[in-house]
């Protein structure tokens, strides 16, 4: 699947991810007007209003990026009805043939695991009916529990040609509690950087990247300078451009070789218009500002 | 909450948690007829089947146990089906007073870290109507993103008196490989338990416990002594005890005095039975059994 996300990122010409993070005071007006007459201040109103929302989205960028990334979050606080409504985002997205990451930060252990990984990036076994069921293509995990919490999710990456980006280096001002500790050898995040590095040797694609892919905060430049040169063939994820401060021209180090080697996401940039009336020309103005900032200077050759 | 927590466990003189992880292989026969019977091998089939099994669980347990402990992604799993399921699980336990922890083992940052606060341990608000969606007493969550990820969810411990547990040291074999790297002073693991102590230090209740627990796994009795006496106040919760592995008598340096300072999980050990005419019998045995073990090995005074 990281072949394919980097196929995309070639046609396109864009190395953007937009995040589908929705909050209520995102949403224009009049899809609030329309969804919450229906349901009502509801859960389901919520989650309609969050669906109506993506689809305008999705319409005004599908041209434009290879991939988006809804924050699982977002949609679970609204309990059943809003994971219905992740779940008709990833398929509305996937109809225009996007790349899906799903920004789930799972972690457990053996068959719990297992369950995650069937889940998201396989199939659930109902007595012998095989059911998909969320469908990403990517989803991230979170690396505290070890190697062996991950193997599930490898499994399925290669059994239903999926991919996983694991959190190495965050992009919040705390990241460093636990990740920038120093060990004999390195600090976490290396160490986690190289877990992962020796977990995805065997599922190198042809563009030269693993399966297993990691998330490095674009808030962290020099960190991510030294990943870049440790982990050649680990692609990654690059949250924390824009809204949490991040800049373009800061960002070549996450790149191997042009546009090649990350995905940078924009959510509150890209989806947060205050124009409602020109709401998805906001959007797609937003995007392709993106992408020429990224183009004019971290992704130059 | 660790205060009624306590209490629960000194009523029902029992430190037990009952893990309600469902597998469709755990399941009674005539319960899966009647479920797949009105929705066919469908998300809603299996769905139907653990609510029906939750409730004989709970049913068996509730008077001897004073908590249990849903695993989100056995649900999360089936999608909205299966998360409408965990929350009618949720409310059913709470009828018997159960006190309930979400094994959820959640970790984001920033507005993402509050809406997973909100949905599970607080209300989410949907222009000005506030809604309890979750609503689990606990829920487990993963440190690696650092001390300003826990901060939403700790606000909400002391708003709707709530309580975490956070991963310290799981029970899983490859728990080393990130938990064990020996930092400066420590090892991260136990970083991670001095960071909650001191995050907790203002949340200590009348039992002497902070609302800002530990997960400590039972397969690591030695690292467990060790962290028991680093965090005199925090209070552990111990998954491995049974299937896992781990015996009753190792358990005791996770006690701070008799038995106070912890709950063992069980989840296989009680809730797979395989005798299908017995089942509820079987069950409650199996918990008695447990409590039985506990109180004459780990809990003495």
């Amino acid at each position: 699947m990281t072949d394919i996300l980097i196929d995309r990122i070639l046609e396109k010409n864009n190395p953007t991810v937009v995040g589908l993070d929705p909050q209520l005071s995102f949403i224009p007006q009049n899809i609030k007007e329309q969804a919450f007459g229906e349901h009502g201040k509801t859960l389901e109103g919520a989650a309609a209003c969050f669906f109506a929302f993506n689809k305008l989205i999705i319409d005004a960028v599908a041209d434009l990026v290879p991939a988006v990334k809804p924050q699982i979050a977002m949609y679970e606080q609204f309990g059943a009805a809003g994971i219905d409504c992740y779940i008709k985002t990833i398929n509305y997205a996937k109809k225009y043939g996007l790349i899906v990451i799903g920004d789930i930060k799972r972690s457990d252990i053996a068959s719990t695991a297992e369950a995650y990984a069937n889940g998201h990036i396989g199939e659930v076994d109902i007595e012998g009916e095989r059911i998909v069921v969320y469908n990403e293509d990517f989803i991230t995990l979170n690396p505290y529990l070890g190697a062996d919490t991950l193997e599930p999710f490898i499994k399925n990456c290669t059994l239903y040609n999926k991919g996983i980006f694991v959190l190495v280096k965050t992009s919040n001002a705390g990241s460093g509690d636990i990740q920038d500790l120093i060990t004999d050898s390195a600090t976490v995040y290396e160490t986690v950087g190289n877990m992962l590095y020796k977990l995805g040797e065997n599922t190198v694609g042809s563009h030269g990247f693993s399966k297993i892919c990691a998330v490095v905060g674009a808030t962290y430049p020099n960190e991510a300078k030294k990943l870049r040169e440790q982990l050649p063939n680990t692609f990654f994820l690059v949250p924390g451009y824009g809204a949490q401060g991040a800049k373009a021209d800061a960002l070549k180090p996450y790149f191997t070789n042009g546009i090649i080697g990350a995905v940078i996401n924009s959510s509150r940039g890209i989806i947060a218009q205050k124009d409602d009336k020109n709401f998805t020309k906001s959007v797609r103005q937003a995007c392709i500002d993106m992408k020429n900032d990224l183009l004019n200077s971290c992704c130059q050759q």
